[in-house]
């Protein structure tokens, strides 16, 4: 079949939207027809060539969601017509990971779909014959696309594909990382450094579990209105403060430090902030941001000796298929809320704009509408 | 009164066996007769100079055993004739710390503990009229000493105090940090870096949780044996291995890395080995070792958002007043190994000797009895 799509045919270069030829699904694998993707900056880093392992020519977009089009042999637990959203952290519930019950990093796939591959090592796009990647297991800036059956969450109908698509990342990577990584608890001080989109996910996170003080720390003021929109309780401008003010100045806020706290910037000087401004005894930091590459954390073993812990967390913690269904219900519950923070909406025609919002800091969430 | 003690006059000088002028208790305090104590290499980093916040002239020595002979005002807990160990991390059970049950850091003497002082801010020790600092609040290298209530654990009378002051440190260290820090769970693997004191207590808190692989790294092969008496099952030499060799040594040993790690060597490089050596996806690595002044430790910030947790403990996460009785009576009940680890018991006298035994490396625990 044939699919629109915003093809990457190369690093630093606009996305091309052009038709494709799309193989259907083979055994164990789903054709979507993608309804609504957000724009995220990991899609930008990529396209930007800073990673490393970059593929091109590729599709990418990985926060989507679509509906169910046609299974191949051997799926059972969706079925054409079923609302999904895909998944680039796949929950297949057999392998050494899923079992453990300690992560939501599910290795299954992990090989191939680090290689741009389906599960079986092929792709299934194709343009003008020439083979296309794959990208993070999902390639939603694609108007159809194949999945792995393991990759992806089934949902209610009732949710609207426009907002329902940013549960499959910065959503449920902001949200489950109060809530699945810190388990936090009612009346927690939480402190979030960044306030972009994955930061004000950490912070109605933290007001879904019922914290106490929330404390959002951003370089730029007008994210305060943002913050306060979702339950930040206090602000603190960045600007101009070193480590040791801004540890001050949190310790003043949060009794001696914070209970938990959020980088979610990528910026390793922030991470170190960000844990060095953890309470004595038991604060634990998390850091979601992804940092450049080479870039390295580093802090003084007495920070840890003396009881603070440091974490990470990809896709919140989230098992996809388990949980996204979850926090789909709490958006549709009114629990957290997701159509504020959408800030474009555009068609696909228009998706380099979206990147170059996103550069520009005037987005919050760009999403893209088939 | 008067007592025998060691005394640290200077850095880097022997200790000097003199007689001091002890003051009984104040309200809250006891008077303790020390009956044997442990040399530590927290003693020798103070007395080597290493701890710029290390005080001269002192009474070294944490790690002791000993019979209330005197109680002050007010003291409720313990009566004269109870065995109590000295504690350097107290439990006062008042304050925020203790209170919030995520920590054994109590904070209620901490600022005069720092200082070499008693809680009311003066020292008991003189020594030609001249005050005397009291160290880590202890101060066991001296036969009788005076100690906060808060900061004694009443144990059973029938435990040796030659075994049993090894518990007022290195043991509990050891064995804390994998029962109280790590929680490590039946047939987690296990891997602990630097086979000394706190390594081998390390190992037999793994055997006494039903750890699965235990294995030990340590770059002196003379140390293998030590290892398997208490339990280590596997034996690496370090000896020319670089971060990565030990990093894939360790992953096949485990079946793709441990589910908890302990660094017992103070080295920070060795501190990334360990974390980075654990399993993807929820491996903890647990800091014991105090590393020198200045150093960092460093890694990228993936090892954590890919699943590993860092963090550290002092003394062993224990509780001093609660969960040190506890440890003694694993040991009376055969649960965990003393006696072979004390490899030299001295008189006050040749307590210089055991620090040069401790340097030399040919000692696991040397003791002083009174």
């Amino acid at each position: 079949m044939k699919t629109r799509a915003a093809v990457a045919f190369a690093a630093k270069q606009p996305l091309e939207i052009v038709e494709l030829d799309l193989e259907g699904p083979r055994p164990g694998e789903v054709l979507v027809e993608i309804m609504a993707t957000g724009i995220c900056h990991t899609d930008a880093y990529t396209l930007d060539g800073l990673d490393s392992e970059g593929l091109f020519p590729s599709v990418l977009g990985h926060e989507g969601a679509g509906i169910v089009r046609e299974v191949g042999a051997g799926v059972t637990s969706v079925a054409p017509g079923d609302h999904v959203i895909p998944l680039y952290t796949p929950e297949c519930r057999q392998c050494k990971s899923c079992l453990s019950g300690k992560t939501n990093l599910c290795t299954a796939i992990r090989a191939t779909q680090g290689k741009g591959l389906m599960p079986d090592g092929t792709t299934r796009f194709r343009y003008k014959g020439a083979p296309i990647f794959h990208y993070m297991g999902c390639s939603t800036f694609s108007n159809f696309t194949v999945l792995p059956e393991i990759a992806v969450a089934k949902i209610r109908k009732d949710a609207p594909f426009q907002s329902s698509c940013y549960i499959g990342c910065g959503v449920t990577t902001g949200v489950g990382a109060v809530v699945n990584t810190a388990k936090a608890e009612p009346g927690a001080t939480i402190v979030v450094f960044g306030l972009g989109g994955i930061g004000l996910n950490v912070i109605q996170g933290a007001r879904l579990v019922g914290a106490g003080a929330i404390v959002g720390v951003d370089i730029n003021p007008d994210r305060e209105a943002w913050g306060r929109q979702f339950g930040m309780t206090h602000f603190i401008d960045a600007r101009g403060k070193d480590r040791a003010a801004l540890i001050a100045e949190i310790a003043a806020l949060t009794d001696g430090g914070a209970d938990y706290s959020f980088d979610c910037t990528g910026n390793t000087e922030v991470m170190r902030t960000a844990l060095e401004c953890c309470h004595r005894g038991w604060g634990e930091s998390i850091i979601i941001g992804v940092a450049e590459a080479g870039k390295e954390i580093a802090t003084r073993p007495f920070q840890l000796v003396t009881g603070r812990v440091w974490k990470g967390t990809a896709f919140g913690g989230a098992r996809g298929r388990t949980d996204v269904p979850k926090i789909v219900d709490w958006y549709m519950d009114g629990k957290i809320a997701i159509d504020p923070m959408i800030t474009h909406v555009l068609s696909l025609d228009e998706i380099n704009r979206g990147f170059d919002l996103m550069h520009a800091g005037e987005s919050i969430r760009s999403v893209v509408v088939y």
